[in-house]
C-alpha cells in the first residue's frame, strides 16, 4: 500500500519524530499551520475514525495528554487544538490527530493567516529535542 | 459552580440533546458552524485535556464513533471534523469535543463562511429524532 504515513512509520521517509510508543508515533507536520504543529498517527494503518479500534484511540488520547505537556514546556504555548478529519475533509487516508498549539501573541494565535511568522519545523524539532 | 455545560447536563438549561449514556451527553451547538454541529461533553465536570481521565476520554471516543454514524445516516454528510480546544482557544471551561459535519456541496463545506446556509438547530434536531 502506497501510504505516506506508513512509510514514515517504517522509516522509509524521514520525519521530525519526537515521541513514540508501541502503538503510535508523533512528529512535526512538514507544512505546519503554526509552530509545533504535530501529528499523532497509529503505527498500524487505519483509515479514519470508523476504522480505528478503541484501544488504539485510547493510546492516542493518552499520548496527546503527554505531548500537550511537552509542547507547553518546550514551546510555551498558551492554548492547543486537537483536530481529526474524516471523509471529504481528510487529505491522507491514514488516521491522524493534529495538535495545533497557539501562543499568547495575537498574530501567532492566527498564524495560519500569517505564514511568515511560522518557523522552520527543523528549528522547532531542535527545541523539542533540547534538554532545556 | 456556574458552568453552563453542567447546567445542560442537569437539565437546568434546555438543549437539543440527541445521544446519552452513563458518562456523556451529545447535543447540537446552539450557535452552529454547520448543520449538525454537535458537542459531546462528559456529565462530570472536567476542564480540559489535562483534567479529564482516560476512561471518560475512551467513552467520548466510542460515542464519537456512534454519533458519526448517526449524523451520516440522518444528515447525509460527506466528511467530519472532530475538534477539541484547550487553554486560550477554549471558550467554555468544561471539556467538550466538537463534531462538525461537512457536505458535498462546496458552499456547505465552507458553511462557517456562509451562515445564511445554516439551518436552525431545531430543524436538524427534528431530523435526528425522526424515525426515517
Amino acid at each position: 500500500m502506497d501510504c505516506i504515513f506508513c512509510k514514515i512509520v517504517n522509516g522509509e521517509i524521514p520525519s521530525y519524530k519526537f515521541y513514540e510508543n508501541d502503538k503510535i508515533i508523533a512528529f512535526l507536520d512538514i507544512n505546519p499551520d503554526c509552530d509545533g504543529h504535530t501529528l499523532i498517527i497509529p503505527k498500524k494503518h487505519f483509515t479514519d475514525l470508523d476504522d480505528i479500534d478503541i484501544d488504539t484511540l485510547k493510546c492516542i488520547n493518552e499520548s496527546a495528554k503527554e505531548i500537550k505537556k511537552i509542547l507547553e514546556k518546550k514551546l510555551g504555548c498558551a492554548g492547543m487544538s486537537l483536530i481529526q478529519n474524516n471523509g471529504s475533509v481528510q487529505e491522507i487516508k491514514h488516521y491522524h490527530l493534529h495538535i495545533k498549539p497557539y501562543y499568547k501573541n495575537k498574530k501567532s494565535i492566527e498564524m495560519i493567516k500569517y505564514p511568515e511568522f511560522i518557523n522552520d519545523p527543523k528549528d522547532i524539532y531542535d527545541k523539542l529535542k533540547s534538554s532545556k
